[in-house]
Formats: C-alpha cells, structure tokens, sequence
C-alpha cells in the first residue's frame, strides 16, 4: 500500500539536505514506565524540527520553472522556517503567511532564512485567506505544508531512520498537527513491514484530526491557544486523514497542563528543549498507564524544539 | 608523563556506570566562527554533569571497608549529586555539605539519589569546614570532589571519547573549578599524544585558578555570585595546579552576562540546556576572534545542565 522505493528515493534525495538525528534513550523515562523509552531528537534537525524533511523533498521535485516563480505557504511558524530555509538553499524566493500570534521566534527565524514574511489572520483559518490571496496576486506556487504525499514522503525519512535504530520498535507516539509527519511516520512503519503501534496526539483545545476522525472527514476547527503551536492548524488534511484513520491506533488529547509538564521533564531532566508540539508525545505517555512490558520499545517524537524564550521563561515560572 | 594504562583502566572500570556522551556538530557555530565546533554534550551524562565519571573511579578504587564507614563530599552541588548516585549504585552511605546558597535543583536531585544533605555556610570554604567538621564527628571518609588524582583519571574517559570522535582535535575550552575536569582531560589529551591548545574557563568573579597562576601557588579566593555555580570553588586544586600550569594556554574569564548569553544561545539554537559552568567555553569562545582555519576542529566542553528553572527563567526574561 505504501511504496518504500518511493520513500527510498525521497530519503536519498534529502540526504544531503537534512540532519540523520539521534534517537536517545532516556534510562528516567525507562524506569519510570517500565519499557525502553527512546526520544527521537529531532528538534537538533535544521531549522529546529522535522518539517525541512518533507519540504526539501517537495522542492527538489518540483520543476525548475515552478520554483522560478517563487514559492508560498502558510503556517505557524515551523513550515515557515522550512520553506524559507528550503528555497534559500536553492535560490528560490519564498513568501509565507503565519498567524498575527504567532511565535516570534519563528517569524525571525523565518526572517532569518531570507523568507518573507506576511502577518495576518488572528485565526490559522484566515492566514490561510490570506495566503491563498497571495497565490492569485503575485502567481505564487503554493507549497503545501502538511497536506501532500510527496511531503510525507519526505517525512518518512524520520521513520526509517527510526526502525534503523530500533527494528523491533513496539510503538511510536507522534503530534498531529495536520497530520503530515504522522502520515509519513505511518508510511514508513508500514512499508517496512513494522506493525508497531502508532498513537496520535493533539492538544484538548486543537483537536482537528479527533474531530476529523468522529465526522469521517476533515472539519474545520477553531482552536483555542495552545502551548503546541505546531498542533493547531485549521482543519486537517485531506491526505493525510485516510492514513491516520487506517494506521492511527488512537489519538490521544492533552491538556496545557500536561503540555508544560512534559516541557519541564524534558528540559530539566533531559536537557532537551522541546516546543509544545515537541513535547506532546510525552505528556500522552504520562497520561496514563500503558502497560507496555520490559522488552517494549517506545519512541516519542520530539518533532521540534522553537519555543519563545519568554513563553518557556513562563512555563518554567 | 600521563599514564595511558591507568587512564584506560579508570575508562573500563567507570565503563558500565556512565554514559558514552555525544560529540555534536554545531552548523550554526561552525558557520559563525568558520572553523568546525564540537559540542562535548556531557550534559546527557548521569546526573546531569560530568562528575560522576571521576566519583565511580573513586568509590571503585577504595576499599570495602572505606566505603562500608560511609562517605562525605563538600560541594556546590554537581559533585554532590554524583557522590549520592554513586554511593546509592554501590549501596554506601553519602553525606555532602552544600553552601546556602546551592541551587534548588541540586539539593533536590542530591536527595532524590538517597544523598544527606548538610546546608551550611556563606562561603564556599565555610562550607568545606563544615565538611571537615562531620568527617571528624562521624568518621566518614572523606571523597574529593576535584583535587585528587584517581578523580582526574576518572575524569579522563571525556578526553578518551573526544579523542575517538575526532582524532585531530585543534582545540578544547573547558570550564575551571577546583581543575577536576580539565586535569583528567589534559592527561587524556597528552597521553594520547595529543598537542591540542586547551583553554580553561573561569566567571570573572570566581577565578580562582587564574589567581593560583598568577601566585605560583593556590590561594584562597571570595567568589561573587555567578551563573557558573560550577565554577566556584574557594581555591583550586593542589594536584590540578599543577597540570592547569603545564597543560592549558590560558584561562579565559568570562563575564555573567557573556554566560548568561551562551545559555540563551546553547538553548534556543542548540535546544541543549546547560548550566551556567557548561555554557562558559561557549562564552569564551564568543568572547573574540580566535583565527581557527575551516580545517580546525574545535570542542567545547559543555560540562553539565543542572539550572534550577527559576534561574533559568530569569535568564530568558
């Protein structure tokens, strides 16, 4: 169902692009569940989290005539930085819309990668609008930012480079934004032949893909704030909802509070900085009990690490 | 001069206690400096910090009987950390005194490892009497927590590792408290063969090492308040002088502010948390042009991450 010649070649063409990133045992986490925890690190990926996977494959297939004309897309922060990354290196102008709130972090990242960056929209829904605007006026080539194949194509990189770590890996819990690293993740596991246990997590307040799943197609939402900035997109994606629906055991909500909580553990007792999004998987395997045994290989995605300086001073206060 | 069996055996004894730390590529610091830049992430070391390298050396080579009596250390806080955690492993019983002062995080860590905690003092030297006093009331032994030899040997395996990660180090800035670290590394270093330029790191208001220098001898020092809490020790070491005299260029001091920076910059860049005494050698670093060639390869000792979130939070607001 998935073909992992396709997902090969992606890899092999992002190769050089993009960060091979650890997978760290944590012997705390171990202990405190009673499995084999690992935390695939991906927010040491450039630009700080996975989205550059998917991005550089998007753009190193596309024609040299499309990336002429300059690039586009919407998000909140993490595609951004991405895309701007992305088509600096290969000499492409790109253009993003993100959210009037959103992280300030990201819009100088962003900045910094030589993107250009339009604020508008107080919601995810409206910088949408916006972006679509821009398309029409300035014949933009919109990039998606989560939902297409060819980027979970990309991502799935980050999923082969796990069962390369660990093989026998009995279980992954991943963020879901729009549900495009997910999508990949679950590409990859399957056309491995893995079936470990594939678990989805979204904030309480931004719950798209949840309410996706109980409508049997994508909704719009209108989410509230949210520490995992990255988790909150407006409706979720069209290709990504059929693969979750098919390979997502279940998704898990968390609340802020378990949010900050897994901030903190990370931080304090791993020394890792996690973003909101990064630090989700976390909190849903300290949601509750599991039940996963001794020889249970459990990898938690900390897909990315771009928190505001004063939102983590806040968490941490 | 360094003896390479002894420091192979510490590293093989040690072996099964501690963890084998990354060595990370930073793009971003490369870039910035034009050189290659190492981060030696000693911070996932058990406990947190470097110390229990040399701490399970120690407890390894002493007899039954010693460590049967129970054991004591003076300590700002890392040192006590891995005496506890040691201690606990090998079913002793661990006794440290911490200055007033010591940061939250570490007393509490220092407990949780089964540690008695004894606050007392001002001063960093009030706080060694104190020590003193409780070897001589309760007949504990007393376990250096830098100026000892088998400590440095212990400490050595960091240097070992740097060395299998890239052979040809240029060169490594590393911090300076009592010279615990920076010893056991300069014996890996030199034993090895190695000419790489070692740079020591000291706060600009805890520089005890600079000022033994300058006296020929180790003098007694009164710190300031710094971010390195690490880095604070009331006199260097009388077996560490030495090998600081002989073996490292210079010593660097740094500023709080220029600490306070390489926090903020190991943290939202590198998304690693170090502490004040683990982000120096980056301050050092950033504190002037250095004349490094695309070829040289440059490590950082990035010693330990334990920062109490309150002053952590301070420094990114």
């Amino acid at each position: 169902m998935y073909d992992m010649t396709r997902l090969r070649a992606a890899r092999e063409r992002t190769g050089p692009y993009v960060t091979r990133t650890p997978l760290i045992r944590s012997s705390t986490l171990s202990k405190e569940t009673g499995c084999n925890i690992f935390i695939k690190a991906e927010l040491f990926q450039k630009t700080g989290s996975f989205k550059v996977r998917g991005m550089f494959n998007s753009l190193l297939t596309m024609s040299a005539a499309d990336r002429a004309r300059g690039l586009i897309c919407f998000s909140a922060g993490n595609a951004a930085q991405a895309l701007a990354y992305a088509a600096g290196i290969m000499g492409a102008r790109a253009v993003v819309t993100m959210p009037e709130a959103a992280s300030l972090t990201k819009i100088a990242a962003t900045k910094g990668y030589g993107g250009e960056v339009i604020l508008d929209g107080k919601t995810t829904a409206e910088t949408y609008e916006r972006c679509m605007a821009e398309v029409a006026a300035q014949g933009l080539v919109f990039v998606p930012s989560y939902d297409d194949v060819g980027l979970m194509e990309g991502h799935a990189s980050l999923g082969l480079e796990i069962l390369e770590d660990v093989p026998d890996v009995s279980a992954v819990f991943c963020g879901i934004g729009g549900g495009g690293l997910i999508g990949g993740l679950s590409m990859a596991l399957r056309a491995a032949g893995s079936s470990a246990r594939i678990f989805g997590v979204e904030p309480e307040v931004a719950s798209c893909a949840t309410q996706a799943l109980r409508a049997g197609h994508p909704v719009h939402v209108v989410n509230g704030r949210t520490l995992a900035d990255g988790l909150a997109p407006p409706i979720v994606g069209k290709q990504t909802l059929p693969i979750i629906a098919r390979e997502v055991e279940e998704v898990i909500l968390v609340s802020e509070e378990q949010i900050a909580d897994a901030i903190r553990f990370l931080l304090t007792r791993c020394k890792l900085l996690a973003e909101g999004a990064g630090a989700s998987p976390l909190a849903a395997l300290r949601s509750r009990k599991w039940g996963f045994g001794e020889k249970d290989n459990v990898v938690l995605c900390v897909c990315g690490g771009n928190i505001d300086p004063a939102r983590l001073a806040a968490v941490l206060s």
